[in-house]
Order: C-alpha cells, then structure tokens, then sequence
C-alpha cells in the first residue's frame, strides 16, 4: 500500500498553564535529551537510587518502598489501590472532585467494596464524615485526594488518617498535583501509600508517577491471598527491580529518569519551604489580579491550591472561545472544566516552571484582552 | 532533615547493543527535547493521529484501534490480555522463553485459566502442538511470541491464529522486538491483538508501547461481562481518547510522542522491505563474524531472529567479566541471559538505529579483544 509520511513534528511554542504539564526548566529538557542509555546500566540504577532519596524527601517519609512508576499518575493511583485491595475488601473513598471519582472507579474494577463520602464539587470532603464512615464499615482501604486538580481544593487528610490508622485500614493519598507545591508529610500524617505526576509541581515531563509505600503497606502487598491483577503496577516486582540486585521487570525510559532526577534537583535546590512561599506568593499576586478583572474563584478562601486554580467563568462569555484565543495569540494553554465544570470553570496552574512571575504577568494580560478589558 | 542534592545527571556515551533499548537517532533525541505540550493540545492530537497511520503500516493492519499505551512493552502486553480475559476464561500460552512466561503469568493474574503449550528455551513452539490445544481447550484466547528476546527464536504463527480464528478464539500477538525488524502482518495472519515497545527496531527511547486491536477484540472488550481491573490499559477508554473528540483519560507524554513521530518517520523513509533486507544482511554480518570467533548461537539455523542474537558463552569464559569489560572499555552495551539461560548467552541487538555497519564491527572487535582473539 502507498505510504504517506507526515513532515517532521515540530511543537509550537507554547506556554503551559494548564492542570498539567506545566512548562519544562531548559535544564529537564537538556536531560531528557541525552543519548538513552539501558535500564538495568549501573549508571542509571545510581541516578534511581538518586531519585529515590529525593523523592523521599519531597514526600516527608523514610520509606523504603519510594520509587517511580513507569507511566503517568493514572498508572500511580492504580498502583497504590491495585495493591492494597482485593476482591471484597471495603474501601471507604472521599470524593470532591473529577479524581475523587477516579479512585472509587478504580477501586471497584479491582474487586473493592466502595463507600463514598462525597462533598460538593468545590468543597472539601468533611474529615468528620469520613472518620464517621470508616468506623461504621471498618475498611481495608481509605483513599482520598489531597489537591483535587479539577477543582482547585486542598483536602485536609491527617484527621482521615489518623481515623484509618486507628481502624487498622490503610490510607491511600492523591497527591498528584500537590507534590513539590505544598506540603506533603507522608510520615507525619499517618499515609500508607501516596502518588504523584512528574509533570506537575515537579515541573518533569509527563510519563513517570512517584509513589511511596509504608512498610505496613507493602507487608500487606505481600500477604495478599492472591496476585495483582496488574502486572505492570505491582509493587513487590517494582521494588526487586529498584532495590538491589535489580532484577529485571520493565525497560525504564532512562530520559524520563534523567529529566526527573534534574526536576528533582531544582526542586531540592529551592528548597522544600522556599518552593512552597514561592508557590503561595505566586498564587496571592494572579487571585489578586484575577479579582481586578471580575473573575472570582470555585471554592473558598482558605481552601484553595496555589497550584491550580479553578476560575469561575463569568456569565455570558464563551469559555471555548476564550481558551483558543490564548492558544493562538499567545500560545498559552489554560484548562477547561471537567465532568460537572465542563463549561463553568477553566484551570490555571501555576506549577513547575512554569510558577513563575512571567507566567501570571502573561496570564492576566492575555485574560485581560480576551474578556475586552485590556483598554 | 538534611538535603543531600546529587550532582547533574550526566549519561555516559553508550553503544546499545543489548535486547533494548537501542539507540536512538539524533533526529529521535532532537524531537525528544522540544519544549513539553498539553495532552490535548491540538498540534500533539494530529501528531497522534499520524502516530496510528504509520503504526497501521509497520504492524500490516487497518484496524481502527491502533495507538500506543503511556507506557513499555509490558504494559503493551497486559493490556492486549487485560482487555480479553475475564476471569474463568480458557487461554492458550504458547511458551518458548522468559515473556511467553510472562504471558502466562499476566494471563492468570487476570482471571485466565491457562494451557500452556512449551518448547525448550531456543526452539519453536511446535505449531501443531498449539492448534492441538486450540481443538482440545477451545480457549478464549491465544498467545504467542512473535520474537522471543529472550532466546533469539522466530516463532511462526499463521497456522496458530488459523486454528484461533477456527475456534472462535482471539488470538495475542507479542511483537515487542519484532515489529520494525521483520514482517508483521497482523492483518493478514489473522491476528487480533499485538503489541510493541517503542525502544527495540523502532528506533525510540522507551515508554510507549504501541498497541492493534481488530474489530472483533474491540467488539469483545466492549462486551465484557465487568470492566477491565487495568484502568490504565482499558482499550476502550484509551481509544474515547485517541479518537476524536479526544476524552481525557491520563497525560501522555508530549517528548516520548514526538520522539515515536520521528523514530516511525524514519522507519518508513527507509521503508518496510528496505530496512527488513538491511536487518538480515547485517545479522548475517554479524553471524559471520561470531563464527570467526567460535562463538555460536542458540536455535537452530533458519529459526533465528535477524535482531536478537543468543551467543552461546564459551566454556570457561567469566560471562558477567566480559559484558564488563565491554561496558567499560568501548561503552558497550550487550545483554546478559535471562532465566534458564543466566550464565549460558549474551543476547546482541541489532534495532533500530543500533542496527549499522558500525555496531556489527564494533561488537566483533570488541568480542575478539576481550576473548583474547585479537591478535
């Protein structure tokens, strides 16, 4: 048959504001560039080893079992539940948001008996309620999202997991968009297992999700009556392939590892508090100049992310339209609303790279003249 | 806690010689460092979309349901199995190496009752033996390794997944380091589900596993009793995703799509049968070549594939020493045997941009220098 080759693929130039990715430092893209070189190479296994101790710190844990999955975050959430629950255990899930859903989804195609304990798209889950639920029907599993990337909340968790622990069950975090942005105290708070994306406040290239078990955790991984069903996730053949000797499972992409171990250092380099100051500054100045245009926020003050921000779109204006606008003048990607906010919010991040003062100067600019107020 | 922040990850200059990954062009790296973009950007949707065009080609096949998985091989291989079995069901594994075991591992962690059907490591699986087995069990499924990485033996399928098709079942196709080396005709063969991975013959880093499913599969996906426990791998949400109007359902990898485009861009600038006599003359070369050294190979002549070498380790010589000392002197990567055949092989690839003139004469000389035959 008569081949058609596409010409060459040459990105435009863009400006990531999103829910994720966000824009990558010029030094991630020069890692990611590097010559590939083999995953069981004795020098990639030392920059693993690396990024193990980096991400332990990010996490605020001492676990052993930190490691990244070789997929996006979707593939670390499914990690973190496949291998905790099986097939009638009672998972008790808190849901705020698109990702919240994701999770009872999730939990259930893996055998889970799910509660849900829901909240109001924009509002948090009440920790009360979730405390209530787990003593009621004494789960295995508790899992919750910590920064709800479609509607731009913070959930408290350490109440919820203090509740779990106490139950014997084990708690489950979503910490995807939250990791490197604000404060994640894995240890402090009590959680078994938690998740991340690579391209969000680690400012990586999407294709890798850090994950962290508790020895708790993965005592039970092991004791589990029979198999992950996901090959792929399973965490006791991904930690014989991180840990020594390294036994083969899966071929690791070593740019994706290169690009992380350098988001992973600038990430250290700023420092944990410096980082999370920046993030919040950040985030005050583009409400701020949100405000002055007439634009308000999805949920309430005290409970929002400055990492994502899910801006009320205004009455009357076309929220498609005002989106492909910043694409093709500025090149600017902003999010839509998902699921129940289709159509009502868009999502701006601030994360990675690109959680720079430029990037909100930029935004309120573009939003300013597409919504007529820039005169 | 104190931050320990590693130097700059800076690869050493390697050779991949090994079963994968290869080395990728320049061109490959290149596209793999252009600034990140959105998972649903319009510019990385059509790119995308030629992504499934030139698939098509390489894999023999116009099935709709071509695309690629956010992950290796081996997610690749648990979703084609994930997506077909339900638990209960009859699957017939042909097994002549490491992954026709894993297949049979992925198949009954997913519900499936497996039959295998086994050759020796380094020989074929009789096909006689498995359309037997086929008649006998009448499975659901069949799977089969159309290359085995790890012995470096071709098996045939034709008379298989006739025998499959004749029964009613479907049959799985491993095409991780076959496809863009040999012919695969998914189409013409009869097959219903094969996969790849992104880093072997085709040329790119790894982290994408390109996927086919036929209508039939499609059709038997959608009328699953439950749905797929690998949300990650559901073929049916991957698809609401890469087809149009582009549903999000996780964050693909903007550098590893760029780097697929142009890795594929280059396979069909060579063109199929160009590229394939290219394989076969240099595996020849290389062959030649172990000769001379008095280094043979697993499987009999005529079985081998052309981009996976089994080299038999002469008695007496430290197997681990001198993969060593390869590494060491000239870079050098090749494999190490897997399973039985630890200790027995060094597995030598010839994929994708590893596959030159240069690569065969490196290997040899670096072979003949660390065996003492140099001089």
């Amino acid at each position: 048959m008569p081949v058609t080759i596409p010409e060459p693929a040459v990105p435009p130039r863009r400006v990531l504001m999103g829910p994720g990715p966000s824009d990558a430092d010029p030094r991630v893209l020069r890692a990611l560039a590097a010559p590939v070189v083999g995953h069981l190479d004795p020098w990639l296994l030392a920059r693993m080893g690396e990024i193990r101790a980096m991400l332990r710190t990010l996490f605020g844990t001492e676990n052993r079992a930190t490691l990244a999955i070789s997929g996006t975050g979707t593939s670390g959430m499914e990690a973190c539940l496949a291998n905790l629950i099986e097939p009638g255990d009672g998972v008790v899930v808190g849901i705020h948001g698109y990702f919240g859903e994701r999770l009872a989804e999730i939990a259930a195609r893996h055998g889970g008996e799910v509660t849900r304990v829901e909240a109001p798209w924009g509002e948090r889950v009440p920790e009360r309620a979730v405390a209530a639920a787990i003593d009621r029907v004494r789960p295995k599993v508790v899992a919750l999202v910590h920064a709800e990337t479609s509607t731009g909340v913070e959930q408290p968790v350490e109440e919820i997991a203090r509740a779990a622990r106490a139950a014997g069950a084990f708690t489950v975090l979503d910490c995807v968009t939250s990791l490197g942005g604000v404060p994640v105290e894995v240890d402090r708070w009590g959680i078994d297992a938690a998740y991340a994306g690579s391209q969000k406040c680690l400012g990586a290239p999407p294709g890798l999700a850090p994950v962290t078990f508790s020895e708790r955790a993965i005592a039970a991984a092991r004791d589990r009556r029979r198999p992950v069903a996901g090959f792929y996730v399973d965490i006791a053949l991904l930690e014989r392939y991180w840990d020594e000797p390294h036994a083969y499972h899966h071929t690791i992409s070593s740019p994706l590892v290169a690009a992380l171990h350098e988001a992973l250092r600038i990430a250290l380099e700023d420092g944990r508090e410096a980082r999370f100051a920046r993030q919040r500054a950040l985030h005050d100045e583009l409400v701020r100049g949100l405000a002055r245009l007439g634009l308000g926020l999805l949920g309430a003050e005290g409970t929002r992310l400055p990492m994502l921000h899910a801006v009320r779109v205004p009455a009357g204006v076309d929220e498609a339209a005002v989106r492909r606008e910043l694409l093709e003048t500025y090149g600017l990607e902003i999010g839509a609303g998902m699921g129940a906010l289709k159509g009502r919010i868009w999502r701006i991040g601030l994360m990675g790279a690109s959680c720079t003062p430029n990037h909100v100067a930029l935004c309120l600019a573009a939003l300013a003249r597409a919504l007529g107020k820039d005169g």
